[in-house]
């Protein structure tokens, strides 16, 4: 495995003029078609950059990040997994603070109190929290990863994928299902307690099955679910049914009841989300080691927090470079509208990160009758993640595109150059705290993001 | 549902010439390429054909066939599913006898005689063969259908299909997985105590799951599969996953011990085909009530038995119009070459007869891993059979055809005069009895049998 960028003939990118790529794709000639908007940045700033150096440090990043052997390897509670107390909190995301936080990510911290029993009701609940009394840290700073309001409480059973190249772990708590949903901001009495259910039923027996069954392999789970159709972020059907069978024996061999199993086996069954909380972490696991590669442009995390959408790059260390999230549009469920969708929120564009969801929508015609739009889009969407990403993933291919692997590896620099920011996919949380979801769709990430990341890359360069 | 030949504006048919093809493509005009030959029958033949009797006949089968509703009810022994007795054997194809049935028809009938009890050895199930002591008759004859060989004897349990719309049932036995198995002509001690087994586990279990579970809607889990890259024949990894998925809570609601239930979920789990055995009685469940309509030139059976390939005619009765079956080709397994390879062999034909299949290879591109060619293969396979079949099948749909539905309903008129035949793919037996499967792979249906059921048509017509 290697960098496309030093390895590969350059493919042609098209700008603007439609006709002109597809005759050269009468021809056989490989296209990427994008977009083309003047460099966000002046050219000082990427003079700046050294570019052979950027070129062997980004080999280096995508190296990392493909050769990743993600395994679900375990289940423990968060106060085990990553070490949080009784009044601290993890959630998606860069920093935030309660004052700042959305309605859905400050519903979610009132069902967590409620849950883990520091308040009886949710007045209590958001009393304690405008009193300041909540430690609030991002989940991407403790290992962990979580979907929309990716709030974690000590109580709550978590995944833990080890990844075998590195050695490395990363956590994520257990998908809730759909509707009214603790990490969509509502704080019902189902949705507490369904949490403790999962605590006390559904984690301890999937973690006796992981134990009957040994290390569970992700990335070849992904990579099969990849040629069933799900693009890994909003479609996880196949994956999830992969999941399933290849769990269930396992799960038999266990000694709980039968009565017990057959719930376990009712939850997992009724969510064709079940599995995103385990290719997160398997996203997380493997882009982890990618980190703190000197002069790699190359993005390590990219999440929101339902105010601000940020990123890690690898050549920058812990930062993190924010901006406004936007505002998602897509198909709303029941009677909701694009009014009552909260900004942006949760640490899910970790699949796009890792060549997954946005980037891998090609594999996923059909998620269009779930985010909106046309078969076209979902092709296009990942024909114009190759201009902005390092490399093509060995592993994860896209069947339809005679198997070239999903563009994987993405790279500020390419991004500001192209003017071509990320195409991500994902849920929408209703504004309103308590809600839960109103729809799923596409957002755009603000630009300034990756030019102020391409901007701290070139202070460094010039640093030395 | 209606006739597409009723009611839409017919699409454009290109014959020859890339280059015009991809021109109309460009400005968005539907096209179907077809290879065009001159028709096989002469003018006379088609002129006795009365156009819009034809038309309306086709229209009436076409309605019938999209609106089955086929479910899994049930499971019984063959004896009480089809009514055979010790002796009697039903088999895939048309008719046949033992003198000119093929190795793997004869190995399965072997192991058939061996898994009865009616012989010891190998050598005494040939000897009651050759003595002509055998009685066989065609699966289709007995409102079922099997895979490969499709052997059926009297204690083998059988899946139970029954059709909602109009009340009719389906046969077909278990999957037994893949390797040596009777199927594909296998019948050492392995092959037999497997059958055993699953008269005596696997069988019962699912027979009690299905209890639990209630009729389970197949025409849903196949439309799902069919968005999540199965084409229903030799690509049933979806549907596999999601009928485990489905029945697994209910099987686990059975009262049988949990150790049994484990071997049970191992063994459909570890057979990617396990659904292969529920879509051809789904399909079979759909066909059967499209038969005897008067004046109809649509295929309601299309099967093989190892030596001849055979079709049935919606309007020329119980008759089979029979030619040689060709030898497939494709992808082989382990050191094995075109050179060991059967005849074309089995009942599978089912699923292109109701329009999955072949005619659904769009939906699967993976599956060019499994029988070999190229991906755009699999686009051009689905989109040749629009021009030799009634319609689209309004519930079976391919995502990357913008959703448009399959090629339903093949018209032997439409074949016989575009020159074009059923696109089939199909696995591959050994021609040794014993072998088992070999490859799997493309095999080309003799035109002959669609000329023989058009001439067949137009004596009908011209006797009034």
């Amino acid at each position: 495995m290697s960098s496309r960028l030093l390895t590969e003939t350059p493919d042609v990118v098209t700008v603007g003029v439609d006709l002109f790529e597809r005759t050269l794709a009468d021809q056989g000639v490989e296209v990427t078609a994008v977009d083309w908007r003047p460099p966000s940045v002046d050219g000082a700033v990427l003079g700046a950059l050294d570019v052979h150096r950027l070129a062997t440090a980004n080999a280096e990043a995508f190296d990392r990040l493909v050769a990743a052997e993600p395994h679900w390897v375990g289940i423990a509670s968060a106060r085990d997994a990553v070490g949080i107390e009784t009044g601290q909190f993890l959630h998606a995301g860069p920093p935030l603070t309660w004052e700042r936080a959305s309605g859905p990510m400050r519903g979610a911290l009132v069902g967590a109190m409620l849950y883990e029993g520091m308040a009886d009701t949710p007045d209590e609940a958001i009393a304690i929290g405008e009193r300041g009394e909540l430690e609030l840290a991002p989940c991407h700073s403790a290992g962990a990863v979580g979907p929309m309001a990716g709030v974690v409480s000590p109580s709550m059973p978590m995944f833990r994928v080890h990844n075998d190249a590195f050695g490395n772990d990363a956590w994520c708590t257990l998908n809730e299902g759909l509707g009214k949903v603790l990490r969509y901001g509502a704080y019902a009495d189902e949705v507490v307690e369904r949490l403790t259910w999962m605590q006390q039923v559904l984690g301890p027996a999937l973690a006796d099955a992981v134990g009957v069954h040994g290390p569970l392999d992700l990335r070849s789970l992904v990579a099969n679910a990849l040629q069933m159709g799900d693009e890994l972020h909003n479609r996880n059907r196949a994956a999830t049914s992969l999941f399933v069978r290849e769990l269930m024996p396992s799960l038999l061999a266990t000694d709980r009841p039968t009565a017990q199993l057959a719930e376990v086996a009712d939850f997992v069954n009724g969510n064709d989300h079940f599995f995103l909380n385990l290719v997160m972490p398997a996203a997380k696991a493997a882009t982890d080691p990618c980190r703190d590669i000197d002069g790699s442009s190359m993005v390590v995390a990219m999440a929101r927090n339902g105010t601000d959408f940020g990123i890690q790059v690898s050549g920058t260390g812990d930062a993190w470079f924010v901006g406004p999230a936007g505002v998602p549009d897509g198909l709303f469920l029941g009677d909701y509208t694009a009014e009552d969708a909260n900004p942006d929120i949760g640490d899910s564009t970790i699949t796009e990160t890792s060549g997954l969801g946005g980037f891998a929508m090609a594999a996923a015609p059909a998620i269009v009758k779930f985010i909106g739009g046309e078969v076209a889009d979902a092709l296009e969407a990942t024909q114009s993640m190759y201009g902005i990403t390092i490399g093509e993933h060995p592993a994860y291919q896209v069947p339809i595109l005679d198997f070239r692997g999903t563009p994987t590896g993405i790279d500020v620099v390419r991004i500001v150059r192209s003017g071509v920011v990320p195409f991500v996919n994902t849920g929408i949380a209703g504004r309103e705290a308590g809600t839960g979801q109103v729809g799923a769709g596409l957002v755009t990430p603000p630009m300034e993001v990756f030019t102020a990341a391409v901007e701290a890359l070139a202070d460094r360069a010039r640093a030395g």
